[in-house]
């Protein structure tokens, strides 16, 4: 049998378990991001694969040599840039067992632990975020696990096409005249999914920000609305953001849904980062509104402990995806489907197949329990707090946005005395922001990345890595207030 | 700090390591599926999520209460429905590492390894199967790792639409005259890809087997294609399929691609299940016209010892894919993917995250060699082969088709003394197969699948499980010929 024995598996099981623990111990004794030069890791391969086994003891230093190096460190403490993306060592447990057990959970009868372990914990997910008992299984909808809030927001538009359509999308596919509601912070996956969907840009409605806000404003909402609705258009989905990506922008999730209301249109809360953190009483407001909408979507894996890829999205119609979606070849057909009384996730998703993702969810719920998944959420808005209050004390910082949840958007102000120019002055201060930025993420101890406002150049932080402590946090600030040249780290 | 703590990580890793080899090496003492009541997985768990920790030590037996004794056991020796989904214990090892780094790799700066790996392995792969250089990256085109051979279909259908468009598909979407050809045994993603992309069942076209066959009949595709396009509807992308589902029918890839080709039409082969038998010389045939396509898909998931998800896509145009799917916003600029010198992964997919899957890989081809990767694929052939023989030789059983690799399909024989109506000859046929199948597979040691042939019930073999070997063809043989009661292992 070419597969490892069990025994054989247990010996280098625990080594290649050693080799991630001693991995991870040993994080910030690297750099956050290696400098690689493109072309420089592909070049370590031969351009054949070996005829003969190569051993899996003599992979780990291959990995040592090739990939250690080369790599841009999501999981050090000093990882402030994009959003986190948590692969805890609670959730990657999770992952060995999913992978011991290895179902392929397409059909009900295909795995049914893997499909009820899923429902079980979106169920409690569900109820700990406050979305209400119209989104579990029970409730008559339902959650499930998909690889990402892109997938995620792709479906639900899916979804809100077939509705729309009056149930004539799949048979007779979309007519142009769909339309789909955004805002400029709105996630590029939405705009992805108008693409993959048919729609072309012209489905894309970008609704403008409330006076001094980067929220969708729901007056400009009823107006386009009303004017696509007249022109005999179709508002087949307004998606409202709770949480930006460039600044944490929350949009009113309530207005959005009932200014949607009349109008037939799918409301999609794209909450991929900050939705988790409704599981704490105080960021309840987050999911405001929410009873109004038709789907939630949160990512486990960001900011939830979780390893890539779990996107938690919950619909409150348990057959709206499956309307849209099913087909059931003759080899797929079974009793238990025929039955009803069961879900076949992968009428949920495009792809047929599925891993056991819950299990390291499981994990992670299991491991921490709600209260150690507030502790870890309040610990990273704490940090995000705090930095904001250094900032405003500071004569060279400026907060470019405030902090939302544990994200937060600054920028340099040289000073700019020439108050007849402030061109001049915004563009010297983008300079110098460009150039903060370039000298912090040099230091190799952190890594930060940016993003624009209404044009201007700005520095985002965004806490939430497993391992980011109030001393990373004071690290952090030490190198935006004193760049120091590239250590010797490199 | 909520998470683990490497040390404590190493001590439970450890015991996960041991859990996994213990369920592995137990498998044999189980059935392939548990008899599962709807819902008794799901009521096992409390309503709400536990507020304190409950301990990882105590998940391992929630786990061997709630999920081992309610699941289909993919890795069961005895497990020859659908197709395989190899989830090797030393795929498993590469996930420990990937997961262990924990990288997202959307963009090449935000991993490098994870990208370089991933197109160092896919052009290994490439020349492995005799794909031809055209589809590696120094050769201008690549292969990607997506989720699924449907996702896999999926992209590549809109890298067609946006090619067949002149380009117009991304700003105004599809118009509705494109249209997909495929046979009645293309699988059912293809139709799922066409839905999703807006075109609707009436975007599918469904061109006849050649006499005799199971496969595309080129004529005609021929006539298809001519009678569409002077109707002015645009052919944008025919599938053919190498391995289909139902009975492992290979199209005539090379015939397709010819006929395709004066229409414009982007050429995807699918070969899921089948592709990876082409590292065997012997069944390079597989690949044959490969240099006319477009692009091809493999699952490294099914049949080549990795675990889901791991689908090789490749394409002949590197530039096919970004250009359909790319997308910028500002927080994701950077200097790498500005200079075009690297691949940015996320724009060859619908998600946007993505993780290290070519770690999986890379252990796979590092721990078995090539060799092993062949003696593992011929060794499920020479099942299939063996099984054919003895049923060819059984008085009461049937090839329904012959064996296409480690693939074959069957029915019983009653008799059918009946020669003047062979409709009730052949509905008694169909009801002793159900009936087989049923019994079967009620013996718990084995389990079988079916599909439709013609309109008739049939019985599916599928050998592939990475623990399958010469005595589990024996033990199947005994079982079909002699079926027994439920045996005491439920």
């Amino acid at each position: 049998m070419p597969d490892l024995d069990p025994e054989e598996f247990r010996r280098l099981g625990h080594r290649y378990i050693d080799w991630v623990a001693d991995h991870r111990a040993g994080l910030e004794s690297r750099p956050v991001r290696d400098d690689v030069e493109p072309g420089s890791v592909r070049r370590r391969f031969p351009t054949e694969a070996a005829e003969e086994p190569q051993g899996l003891d003599a992979l780990l230093e291959r990995v040592d040599e090739v990939v250690v190096p080369a790599d841009t460190r999501w999981q050090h403490p000093g990882f402030h840039a994009f959003f986190p993306a948590n692969a805890s060592l609670t959730s990657l447990l999770g992952e060995i067992v999913a992978g011991g057990l290895g179902p392929q959970g397409m059909l009900w009868s295909t795995s049914p632990a893997c499909t009820e372990v899923e429902q079980a914990l979106t169920d409690q997910l569900a109820r700990a975020l406050g979305l209400g008992e119209a989104f579990t299984h029970p409730g008559g909808g339902g959650g499930s696990i998909q690889d990402s809030a892109s997938s995620a927001a792709l479906v639900a538009l899916l979804a809100a096409l077939h509705r729309t359509s009056g149930g004539r999308w799949r048979e007779t596919g979309v007519t142009g005249d769909e339309r789909v509601y955004v805002t400029a912070e709105t996630h590029s996956s939405l705009a992805k999914a108008v693409r993959v969907a048919g729609l072309g840009e012209r489905g894309l409605r970008v609704v403008g920000f409330a006076p001094g806000t980067r929220t969708m404003d729901p007056h400009a909402l009823a107006a386009m609305l009303e004017a696509d609705a007249s022109q005999g258009l179709v508002p087949a989905m307004v998606c409202a953001t709770v949480g930006t990506t460039g600044t944490g922008a929350v949009d009113p999730v309530r207005e959005i849904a009932t200014t949607a209301a009349p109008y037939g249109a799918w409301v999609h809360v794209d909450a991929a980062w900050a939705g988790v953190a409704a599981l704490c009483p105080e960021f309840r407001y987050l999911v405001d509104g929410v009873e109004l909408v038709d789907s939630f979507c949160t990512d486990a894996h960001k900011w939830l402990l979780t390893a890539f890829d779990a996107s938690l999205l919950w619909v409150r119609d348990a057959a709206a995806l499956p309307s849209a979606l099913s087909l059931t070849p003759a080899y797929l057909r079974d009793s238990a489907s025929d039955s009803g009384a069961v879900v076949d996730y992968r009428d949920w998703q495009v792809p047929l197949g599925r891993r056991f993702r819950a299990m390291k969810i499981w994990a992670v719920l299991h491991g921490q329990g709600l209260q150690g998944l507030r502790a870890h959420l309040r610990g990273h808005v704490a940090l995000a707090d705090e930095l904001a209050r250094r900032i405003r004390a500071h004569p060279m910082l400026q907060l470019a946005a405030e902090p939302s949840l544990s994200l937060l958007c600054l920028r340099v102000r040289t000073g700019g005395a020439q108050l007849e120019d402030q061109a001049a002055d915004e563009a010297a201060d983008d300079r110098a922001t460009r150039s903060l930025l370039a000298e912090v993420n040099a230091s190799g101890r952190v890594f930060l990345s940016h993003t624009q406002i209404d044009g201007r150049f700005v520095i985002r932080v965004a806490f939430g890595a497993t391992t980011t402590t109030r001393r990373h946090l004071d690290e952090l600030w030490t190198i935006i207030t004193d760049p120091v040249p590239p250590t010797t780290l490199r």
